[in-house]
């Protein structure tokens, strides 16, 4: 646990300076003015006492137990300091100076030198090159960090790979008044991880959402099976950098991380229940609605306004955003007619017109928390100076009180002379923005976050019909002898097992076991020289077609055996499957995370139109048809235009035995299926490769 | 000219309130804390004076001209007013009061009647139902206007439909430090329009950019061309709300306008080279660099920062909006090498680390100034304590002052705490953001301004083998007869007479006839039943494809007489043409601007991707040649997957020639060219339809 990091009774500065501008100064000046609970013990060879506290020598002088060490000091000292730490049973040790794994070989080497010691003592790092921790909690008031922004306390919780981005998203917390629970950036991240952060957070009661910074992700597996533990209880809300390809090459070169540019991290967001946003300032502001707002149970907006245009913007934003707009009920329609201006607009955005007054806004705002078709209200609120603003205030505040739905407010004023009515508003705890598209986003992220946590996947279906030793086998063989590319005997074989739907098929020596084949199947055929040798059959006419009778076959067998010169060649001969639409089906493995299927329509839509959609396994039945029904030309599949749809079970079907296989065989790196040729009842696997 | 307007020597109030919380007596405050430069009189037959000023009975005993006078009495007494404001010779007229067109029919025929009495008298009246306008030049001071935002000085105007929303981009641009040059809001617009005040707002030397904010256009084509002619001068920023089917519903609740949701919007907006925004944030920022920063020679961008992670959120947004982030030339990055610290990461972005000083700056900021491969420089600058802060923002100012390339900053810091640093900037004209985002989204919107205004999409091509008279005759008869689907004979005449290519066709009016036009044009042909009472061919068994023959033709022919039962049919003989890609080509009028046309790929590309292009008349060639290339399936019409491309110059033509005949035949309320079957080196329209 890391109680005694976030919650430490005592701290302790190695490398405690009496210059003013110096880290191991402004760690000691912040705690003091954050107002530490605990004692502060600054470490100084040479000073007695640090910004008028007591100083000692070393750590091992310092009179108490120490849950918190920072470490300001040159990466060389590091070893030898925490060896000290350690014989003084220091619980944590923030280190931070950088100098380590980020700056090179050599500083990699002293990262994992201190950290053989530190294992050795059981004491946990947080950084090395990071800013820290803070926690506003009042029993505890921990500034172990070296920046400047000081926040209030509140309830969201924050976590940075970045300590830059860290500061933009503390800034703006504090332009909106929002509050901060627990920060902490862990910079090279040698011991203490993000997963185990965000599961302190999860245990944390003060803390009611988390905001998660990341480049990447370093121990996907681990990062998914926490966050989804922990956003299952409370809000998470993400953003990753360095989504395009400039973009995660500007992360790498800033950090001694491992961020890289994948798909795997949306895709884990997804599974986990994360909460995902592309753009900072909107993390931030859906941020402050979660600091003090009721979850939506549903994504029905209610919208009230004194001012036209707000509201135009508000709900094409929200309209955007997939919520529902749904129109007055006509008794709360009947019903505000009599309350408001005669002129005023009584539909849904309700516009009261700006000379509407506190009794109107409270009509309407009680019509809708009243009303079960409305699950969230937003309120536009211009200040004119001809009303009692300050009563609207209240009676916003009076309703926000009964936490009964979301309210958001999208206050438009001059904050500099309505200072009143701002403060009325902030101490009622209603989430202010001062741009209506701005707060129609915060308001759409927690509809958007009622979605993700009543959405149940469900789980993933379990086949006990297939032959698992039989695909171990085959796999096993192939490692042994070394062989990357599997054969097509041995990747139908393998499919079989997992009775994934495959056009018939026969492996044959010669020709006459190749006509025999054939006939077996039935007319027409496809023949393909089977071997791993061959790299690209349909490049070097290892493949033909349509072949319709015995003579045809024999004479595709002659033809390759004759021009292809492999030794002991075998042939794949496959029943030949004309129309039907073409789908593709693939897979590829991540590290630490099992693997990620993509599917999508074959041809131009793949190459062209790249209309494909990629899951995590493992696949739940819901996930499978989500990947069917989410591609763009998913009405074909469903049969558009008068033609027939597919088979869309049987394709399902493939998908979950499919991401059964690859739970069964992580040793396989990459699986197509492509071409599945689907038809209204059927549907086959017609092409297929696996490589291990 | 709207000079007396905007620049006002005189101003005066009917309806001049002594009531404090009154619009009668806050547009005199306003003028009065505004400092306006000329007198003001209040008009009111009772008081002798309001807010200490001279009140005047009636605006006939005011012993000066008046330029502008504010209304702000009951709608019943407006005409009256206005009446008198002739009599004394009253240049403007800005009507506060609402009771108007907005309200229904009895305040419309109000608003008639004093537009006639001002029409009358020449008095330009601005309103009804609106906030007026603002002036912030030093030698007008006109704050015409009854809200509460008082702007600094700036370089910005603003022209709103809505006055929440101009309160909004008011209170946006206070918190940026932006100013405003001049704002106006004209509500019902009765008179004054917003292309006359786009049109003002161009020739005012003071202002360097416009920012529009609009729910629909009323006289598309007036707004089309006055700002095509502004925009080409300087930028105008602007952003149309009511996108979305309920925004739109929810813009005309509120307003007397007629706000519709329509694509045509944007087509003008892109063709006036207007620079749109999706987002009045945004739309706000981007303004906020437009009000001090060069426009950009090209989007290659430099990004400088002492924090790596605000780069790489950057980075992510410069790579959506299209700007490139070239290396650093291998001189320059040996020559920082040497100039920065050794742990810096000398790329693009640079990462001169949070111990980076004013030198360090300054060397990358010189460098990237001085280098052709950079355009435009992005500054990350978060404020450690332990750097000299002022000094850095001094050399930004510096650089900044010579306004070579344009810079933005993105600030990150504590405003409280590093005033003086901020001031520097502040005073500097640095514009500067608090989110990386924002800041590089802002940055980004110079860069797409650069480019639309140095996109020169040149004139449309002018056909002058065309019989336009031929055309003009089928229209004019079709006209007279009150037909509204053209017969085919008549739409392929058209289309012949505009040398469209067309698949070859004869009409035939019995059985023997059609046999000899199959002969002459070649088998195999298409018949179809031409006649206007059949409105679906297809459905009523009018059209039989494939025919290779004689007897088929007759066989045909004798079928479709017997059975459809319509005296005197004709036939339709037509080419058929096997084979070839299906386009779409088609045509809608839009009230006042001519035609939109659409382009794309038929069948399902059309009904189920939606993958398709619209532009508005007259289309030039190289706007016909971005439809074909910028539909996503564009790689099919160029060759895909080793299989041919089309005839990709017979389509652009056939577009072009279009144009052209929707321009001289303004009639045609549709048109649909569908399908166009097109091969490698032919394109010929084998199925059209015309409705006027």
């Amino acid at each position: 646990m890391l109680d005694s990091l976030f919650r430490p009774k005592s701290a302790a500065v190695i490398g405690a300076s009496t210059k003013e501008l110096s880290i191991g100064n402004r760690v000691i000046r912040n705690l003091v003015d954050f107002g530490f609970k605990g004692p502060i013990y600054p470490i100084n060879p040479k000073a007695d006492e640090v910004r008028g506290i007591k100083a000692y020598k070393s750590i091992l002088d310092c009179p108490d137990n120490i849950d918190v060490v920072h470490m300001v000091i040159p990466a060389r000292f590091v070893p030898q300091a925490v060896d000290d730490c350690g014989t003084k049973g220091v619980k944590n040790i923030i280190i931070n100076s950088g100098g380590f794994a980020e700056s090179g070989p050599e500083g990699e080497a002293i990262q994992n030198d201190f950290m053989e010691r530190a294992r050795k003592y059981g004491i946990r790092i947080l950084g090395p090159n990071c800013q820290g921790i803070i926690n506003t909690d009042p029993e505890i008031r921990a500034y172990c960090n070296f920046t400047f922004t000081k926040p209030d306390p509140g309830f969201i919780s924050i976590v940075a790979l970045s300590g830059g981005v860290a500061e933009v998203i503390h800034q703006e917390f504090a332009l909106m008044g929002v509050g901060t629970r627990i920060y902490a950036s862990n910079g090279n991240a040698c011991d203490i991880t993000i997963p185990e952060i965000i599961r302190y957070l999860g245990s944390d009661d003060g803390t009611r959402a988390i905001v998660l910074y990341v480049e990447g992700l370093r121990d996907p597996e681990t990062f998914m099976k926490v966050v989804s533990e922990v956003a299952a209880r409370k809000p998470v809300l993400a953003m990753k950098a360095g989504r395009t390809e400039e973009g995660a090459k500007a992360a790498s070169s800033h950090t001694g991380g491992l961020a890289k540019e994948d798909l795997a991290t949306d895709l884990i967001f997804e599974k986990a229940g994360v909460l995902t946003f592309r753009d900072e300032g909107e993390l931030c502001q859906a941020a402050a609605a979660f600091a003090t707002q009721p979850i939506p149970q549903g994504n029905r907006i209610g919208i009230i306004t004194n001012t036209g245009g707000p509201a135009v913007i508000a709900t094409d934003v929200f309209v955007d955003a997939g919520l529902s707009i749904p129109p007055l009920p006509a008794p709360m329609k009947a019903s505000l007619k009599e309350k408001l201006y005669p002129e005023a607009s009584v539909n849904n955005p309700i516009d009261i017109l700006a000379t509407g007054n506190a009794a109107h806004y409270r009509a309407c705002m009680d019509a809708m928390m009243d009303d079960d078709q409305f699950d969230c209200i937003y309120v536009n609120f211009v200040t004119p100076f001809f009303v009692d603003t300050d009563s609207i205030a209240k009676e916003i505040v009076a309703v926000n009180k009964a936490q009964n739905k979301p309210i958001i407010c999208n206050l438009m004023t001059d904050k500099n002379q309505w200072t009143e009515t701002v403060k009325i508003l902030k101490e009622g705890g209603v989430p202010c923005f001062s741009l209506p598209g701005a707060a129609a986003r915060a308001m759409s992220a927690m509809a958007r976050y009622h979605t993700i946590r009543t959405r149940d996947i469900g789980e993933p279906t379990i086949f006990d019909d297939v032959d698992k030793a039989q695909a171990r086998l085959i796999i096993d063989q192939a490692k042994a002898a070394g062989t990357e590319n599997l054969s097509a005997a041995d990747v139908y074989t393998i499919l079989s097992a997992y009775k994934i739907s495959v056009a018939e098929w026969r492996i044959a020596n010669n020709v006459d076991e190749a006509i025999e084949a054939a006939k077996q199947i039935g007319m027409p055929v496809v023949v393909k020289a089977d071997d791993e040798r061959i790299e690209h059959k349909s490049d070097q006419g290892a493949v033909a077609v349509n072949l319709r009778n015995a003579p045809a076959v024999r004479n595709a067998v002659e033809e390759m055996s004759s021009r292809l010169e492999i030794q002991d060649m075998r042939f794949f001969i496959q029943r030949y499957l004309p129309g039907g639409k073409e789908l593709i089906v693939g897979a590829k493995a991540e590290e630490g995370l099992g693997h990620l299927i993509m599917f999508g329509m074959g041809g131009i839509y793949v190459e062209i139109l790249k209309d494909v959609v990629f899951k995590l396994t493992p696949v739940t039945p819901l996930e499978a048809e989500e990947m069917l029904s989410s591609i763009k030309s998913a009405a074909i599949l469903q049969g558009a235009r008068g033609a027939n749809g597919i088979y869309q079970e049987g394709v399902i079907d493939t998908i979950l035995r499919l991401s059964q296989l690859l739970n069964d065989l992580p040793e396989i790196q990459e699986l197509d299926l492509n071409p599945i040729i689907a038809y209204e009842d059927q549907a086959f696997v017609v092409d297929a490769r696996i490589r291990i």
